[in-house]
């Protein structure tokens, strides 16, 4: 088994790069996965992945140890390489703080609409251009929990594998069925397959809580910033709104996509 | 108008005692707040300032001002000091990025349970314990969304006035009326104003969407990690859950009080 102790090695200096960089991450086609639960639920929805950087003293509380039992306690296939490092590389590396000792090297999806499998009334999330890698995160978190079918990234500003992203899904990110794609592609796509657009806004709305979402639906919300954009709204069959009463008038887009999603699931009986 | 240029000068160093340590805030019952609209807002909120810190270049764009416009446009009363920084001691005591050239200190609240207002059927909001400032902030943002009766915090971790609960708070902290208590005391309250607790809880639990709530109703939740404690699961009327299908079945504290709160607003009809 191989063992890297400098963090000067090519190996560490390109995973550094993936880390950092979306162009490289883009160009590579590949990305890191940080932690024994992500790198599972990776595995669960069958992420590839080549490597796997192990520091065994963290991962397993000793310094020797067999590849094949990793293999196993990470739910890796037998052709993964497991390449041992220094608790020195592998701080420099780490992304989270209290990691558990194993970063792996895994290939990118290029998740299209067409790849989507649609339940017969399906309840999809789209998000338009979210901001934040933080709050895609915290969408795909909600997407996971509510069971949707499918969520729709239009526009991402930031890729789907930054490492913030991954963090904060809690690795929802590589469960949740997802797609990138443009305004108009999406608006197809929902029209070729009969599902109904709520558009989350501001203008000329109706009560959410009025609207009947037990049949094919999909319910977009766009920026904190900005909303979603025209385009979208005009598209959609009714724009919708979570009245609210306070003092700021705002929710963060993971929170009011979690309220639209659950009066569906609701009205669908948790089915 | 006084004028302090030095980051070494005795204020500024107290400003930063008071940014970073809870136990100075605590000691003095004082804090900062940095912001515009966070200061707007703290002052609709009735909080006394006594000093407000002043970086003209940022706030105004020009070095020349007078204190009086500066109170007018930051809604500040007559008799408040205004102080007038260089951006170099600005930008150090300045917490968040894109600031706006002005922090004020405040009085510190001691928001006692005797002190909340309910309107006759109530909606409140308990949060156990919560760990990390941006839940706390983010779940007063939630409850000002949802324009609830109340938040009582029972046995916080981190005070009220860590920078990061305003911060995620978007000021929110200064107007959602709130109240911090230890778990036996806000029974006891609850008991003596008629108020159902239901407790979000995965133990026992029916589905919350099968509750009543529109009578006087206060919903708990606990922290990711551990939940809410023996002590108020056993003061509820009925443990709740948010049913929940996915490969992680957990959700963001705050997003878990929206689903909550919104199914209450929504049986109310948003009265």
């Amino acid at each position: 088994m191989k063992y890297i102790s400098s963090p000067h090695n090519a190996l560490i200096r390109y995973a550094e790069q993936l880390q950092r960089k979306s162009k490289t991450r883009k160009k590579e086609g590949q990305f890191l996965i940080e932690g024994q639960r992500e790198i599972q639920l990776a595995r669960a929805g069958n992420f590839e992945m080549t490597q796997v950087l192990v520091c065994s003293e963290i991962l397993l509380g000793r310094e020797d140890f067999e590849p094949a039992q990793v293999r196993k306690q990470l739910t890796l296939e037998e052709n993964t390489d497991i390449i041992a490092v220094s608790s020195e590389v592998y701080e420099k590396l780490a992304y989270r703080s209290g990691t558990e000792g194993c970063i792996a090297f895994a290939k990118a999806k290029n998740p299209h609409l067409s790849q989507l499998h649609l339940s017969n009334a399906p309840l999809i999330l789209i998000a338009e251009s979210p901001e934040k890698p933080g709050n895609i995160g915290a969408l795909l978190r909600t997407a996971d929990a509510a069971n949707i079918d499918a969520v729709i990234i239009v526009d991402p500003v930031s890729d789907l594998y930054n490492p913030n992203v991954i963090r904060s899904s809690v690795g929802c990110v590589f469960t949740v069925p997802t797609a990138i794609a443009s305004a108009a592609d999406t608006i197809a796509f929902l029209k070729s397959n009969d599902i109904n657009l709520y558009a989350a806004t501001l203008q000329s709305s109706e009560n959410y809580d009025r609207m009947d979402f037990t049949t094919a639906t999909a319910i977009a919300v766009g920026t904190e910033a900005t909303g979603l954009s025209k385009h979208l709204r005009d598209a959609a069959k009714t724009n919708i709104i979570i009245p609210m009463g306070g003092a700021i008038d705002s929710m963060n887009v993971s929170v009011s996509a979690a309220v639209l999603l659950f009066e569906a699931k609701r009205q669908r009986g948790f089915g």
